[in-house]
C-alpha cells in the first residue's frame, strides 16, 4: 500500500471509527453472537490476491461489528471500564505509523526517554512515592508475575544465577487474599512456586485482607521452616473493590523480610484524585505497584504501569545482554528491555503522551468524580429499595448487588440473580457481569465508561428494578 | 475528545504518517539523539488544562521526529527488519478504535474467532503441521518463556499443583545453542531454572547445533541424575540466521521426552515460500513453534505467533477461572486467556487480517523473494571481491559480513570493523548492526524493510566498500 492510498483508506477507517463512536448507542451492548458464528463466514485460507479497501469495509460492517461486545458503550457497566479514549486511540496511530521497535535506547530514543517522562507524570499526578521508578508493561498479570519473580529472585539471594528454585531447600511462601485477582494466583504458580506453597489470607467484612491473620500464617510457616517470600497486597479488588489495609502490610512485610507487591490495576487510575489518596496511604511500604491506565483513565489497551523502588534488582533479574544490543550509551539511559519480560517495545508512551495533553489532569479528574458521584447516587437509590443490598463498601465506582426478595434464599436466589442479570444484558440494552461472592452470585455494577451519564446510570437503574420484579 | 474532534485531528494524522512515510528517504536512519536530550526538554509534569492538538502536532515535529531511529527506512539493514506495513497500521488502528478487551470469547467472540482464523491463515500459507493450534503472543521472548513453563510442567508431571519447581528432587535440564536468541536464557532463568540447569550445545561451522554434542550431555545428565526438560532449537537465528538439524533434534526430543520448541522468531515469516520450507523440515515433531509476522511479514509489532501440538496442556498451564469469566459457552469456544500470560487481550488479528487480505499471499511472496535476490547479489559482490569475507552461510537475507584487510587481525580488525560500520551508521545514510562473533566484532546486513530495492542494496555495498577503505 502506498502512503497516498494509505492516505485515502486512513481518512476512511477515521470516519468510520467516529461514526462508530458517535453511534454506539444505537448498538446493543453486549454480544449476542453465536459460538463460531463469525468463524464459519471467515474463508479457510488468507486470499492468493489483494482484497479491495471496499471489500475489507463490507466485512467489517457485516463480519466485525456484528460480533463485537461494545466496551465502549455509554450502557456498559461490566467488569470494569476498558476506556480506548479517542486520544488515546490516535496517540496508538502515530505509534504504529512511526513503527518504532525499542530493542534498546539507540533503537528509539525518543520511545525510551517519551516512556520516561510518561512514568514520572503519572507518578506525579498520582502521588505515588518518589522513591519508585516506573515501566510500561501489556497488563498487570504480567507485572505481577514479573513482581513475583523478583519476590523469589530477591528472597532465594538469586538462586537463577546458580540451581534454580528447585535448588531451595526451603519453600518459598507467597501471601494473598482470597478477594485478589486471578493473576496472583496465576503469575505465582508460572513463576514456579507450587499451589502448596500459595496461602489465602482471610478477609474481614468489607473484604479487606486481615493481618494479624496474615501474621499468624507467617509465623506458622517459620516454624515449619518455610521462607515467607512476598505478600500481594491490593487496592480496588476486582470483585468487591477490597482494599487491603497497607500501613498494616507493610510493617509485617518489613518485619519479616517479605517482598509487597501491591497490585492497584483498576484503583490506580483514581491516584489522580487528592481525596482518595487516603486508600493508598502506606504505598511507601511496597517494593513495587501496578496500575493500569487502560481501565478507567482511557489509555487504551494496552498500557499498565509497574513501579518498583529497587530497579537495580529488577535489572539483575530481568537483563540480557548479548553484544548486538550493546551500545555505546549504555550506562547513561534506562534500557527497557532489562524491565519486563519482552525484548521488543511499542511506543505506548505516545497514547499516554496523547491522553494527558489533550485531555489534562482536570478534565480526568472531573470525569472519575461524575462516576463516583454516579456510583454513590445508585448507591443510595438501592439502599433505601426494600429488597435491595449492596453487597460492598462503594469506595470506588463499583457496586455489588443483589435482589433479595424474602421468600428467596440459597440457590433459588441464584437463580433469580442470574435471570435478571442475564435478562438485562441479553436484551441488549446494557451489561453488567455476575460474580460469586462467600459462595453466592452476585451483580457487579462497574460504572465509568467514558461516556456514561446520570442520565444513564438512573436509566441502569430503571432496568434492574423491571428486570428482578417483572 | 468528541467524534467529530476525532475525525479532524484523525485526518490530520493519517496526512502526516503518509507523508512521513513518502519523505523518509530524506531523513536519517539511525538516530543521532543525544542521551536524554528529549528527556530535558518533556516537562516535568502533565498539564492541568489541555493543550491543543495543533500543540501536540507542533511537539511531534519538533521533539519527536528528531529523537527517533527511522525503523521504516529502505536503508534500514540492523537487527531484522521490523516492517510495520501501511496495512497493519490500518487493521491496528481499527482495533484501539472498536477498544475490544478479550477477557473471554464473550467479551469480543470476533477478536477470539478473527484470531483463531487468522493463526489459521498462517498456518495453511506457512505450512505448519495441522496438529498445531496457535494463539497471537507479544513477542517471541514471552513465546519461548511460556514454553519453557509448559515443559517444566509437562516434565514435572505439573509440580505447580503440588510444592512447585522447588520440590522437585531432580534437576530440570534446558539445552540450547550458543546461537540461541538470549530470550532462551532468560527465558529459561525467569521459568525458575536457574543457570546450573541451563546447558549451551556447541554449533558446527555453519552455527548450528550438533545433534550428536546434544545427545552427549543428555546422557552425561541422566548418568548425573538429572532429568532433560527441553531442547530449544531455532531456525534462523539472530545472529547468523543459524538453522538447527530439526529431524535429528526431535528424534532425540522424542527418545528422551524432551520438549521441543522452534524458535523460527524472524525466519518464519519466509515459511510462506514453498522454496524455502527445507528449513522448516522436521517441524512435525515439535512440541511448539513460534513465528513473528511482525518481523519481515510486516504485521507490525507486536503480534507474535505461538503454536503448540497439544493445547490442552497449555492451557491446563495457564488456566485461571474465576466466576466473573466464566459464561455459559465455555464449552464451545477458545478462551485465549489460557493460551498465555496476560488476561486482557487486544484484537491483534485485525492487523493480520488488513494485511493478509490487502496484500495477499503472492505479493507476499514477492516482496521476501525480491529480498532473497537482493541478499543474493549482495553476497555474491563480497565474496568476489578482495580482503571481504562472508561469515554465515546465507540462507535467507542476513549476511554476516567482514572486511579483513591482511595486515589487521584480533584487536585491531575488531576497531577497523566497528570504525568502519560505525562511520556509515553515524552518518545516517544506512544502519547495520555490529555484533561479535566467535569472540571478534562483525557486521550484520539484514535486508528486508518494505521498501528496500536493489538499487538500496547497490547503494549500500558502495558506502561499505568506501567505509572500509577510506
Amino acid at each position: 500500500m502506498t502512503p497516498d492510498d494509505f492516505r485515502t483508506f486512513g481518512h476512511t477507517l477515521i470516519d468510520w471509527i467516529a461514526d462508530y463512536r458517535a453511534g454506539i448507542r444505537s448498538r446493543r451492548v453486549w454480544s449476542d453472537a453465536k459460538p463460531n458464528a463469525l468463524l464459519e463466514q471467515l474463508p479457510s485460507s488468507a486470499p492468493t490476491h489483494p482484497d479491495s479497501p471496499e471489500s475489507l469495509m463490507h466485512d467489517l460492517e457485516r463480519l466485525i461489528l456484528p460480533h463485537i461486545s461494545n466496551w465502549q458503550h455509554p450502557m456498559f457497566y461490566g467488569y470494569f471500564p476498558a476506556n480506548s479514549s479517542l486520544e488515546a486511540v490516535l496517540g496508538d496511530l502515530v505509534s504504529s505509523g512511526l513503527g518504532q521497535l525499542g530493542l534498546n535506547w539507540a533503537a528509539s530514543p525518543a520511545l525510551t526517554e517519551l516512556e520516561e517522562r510518561m512514568l514520572e507524570w503519572m507518578q506525579v499526578a498520582s502521588s505515588i512515592p518518589k522513591s519508585m521508578k516506573g515501566v510500561i508493561q501489556d497488563t498487570a498479570s504480567t507485572a505481577t508475575m514479573v513482581a513475583l519473580m523478583s519476590a523469589r529472585e530477591r528472597s532465594t539471594d538469586y538462586a537463577l544465577a546458580r540451581g534454580g528454585l528447585q535448588s531451595e531447600a526451603q519453600a518459598q511462601m507467597i501471601y494473598f487474599s482470597s478477594q485478589c485477582h486471578s493473576s496472583v494466583e496465576k503469575g505465582g504458580l508460572l513463576a514456579g512456586f507450587g499451589k502448596d506453597n500459595l496461602r489465602i489470607v482471610p478477609v474481614d467484612k468489607n473484604f479487606d485482607l486481615i493481618p494479624s491473620e496474615l501474621k499468624q500464617m507467617i509465623l506458622e510457616d517459620i516454624a515449619l521452616g518455610k521462607k515467607p517470600c512476598a505478600v500481594v497486597a491490593t487496592v480496588g479488588g476486582t470483585t468487591t473493590t477490597a482494599c487491603d489495609p497497607l500501613p498494616e502490610i507493610a510493617a509485617l512485610a518489613k518485619e519479616f523480610g517479605l517482598w509487597l507487591h501491591v497490585d492497584a490495576a483498576m484503583a490506580g487510575s483514581a491516584m489522580i484524585l487528592p481525596e482518595k489518596q487516603d486508600l493508598f496511604a502506606g504505598l511507601e511500604g511496597a517494593d513495587s505497584l501496578c496500575l493500569n491506565p487502560h481501565k478507567w483513565l482511557g489509555a487504551t489497551f494496552d498500557c499498565s504501569l509497574y513501579y518498583v523502588n529497587d530497579p537495580e534488582h529488577l535489572i539483575r533479574v530481568m537483563s540480557t545482554n548479548p553484544s548486538y544490543l550493546q551500545t555505546s550509551t549504555d550506562g547513561q539511559v534506562k534500557q527497557y528491555r532489562d524491565w519486563g519480560v519482552p525484548l521488543g517495545r511499542r511506543m505506548r508512551a505516545l497514547k499516554l503522551w496523547f491522553l494527558l495533553r489533550l485531555e489534562g489532569i482536570e478534565k480526568l479528574q472531573t470525569r472519575l468524580r461524575r462516576d463516583l458521584e454516579n456510583a454513590t447516587w445508585l448507591e443510595t437509590q438501592i439502599k433505601n429499595t426494600a429488597d435491595w443490598t449492596v453487597l460492598n463498601p462503594v469506595r470506588l465506582q463499583t457496586l455489588c448487588v443483589r435482589h433479595e426478595p424474602p421468600e428467596l434464599e440459597g440457590e433459588a436466589l441464584d437463580k433469580h440473580t442470574l435471570a435478571w442479570v442475564n435478562q438485562i444484558n441479553q436484551s441488549g440494552a446494557a451489561y453488567l457481569t455476575p460474580a460469586m461472592l462467600e459462595g453466592r452470585w452476585m451483580v457487579r455494577v462497574s460504572i465509568g465508561a467514558l461516556e456514561t451519564t446520570f442520565d444513564d446510570v438512573a436509566h441502569l437503574w430503571r432496568l434492574m428494578q423491571e428486570a428482578a420484579n417483572p
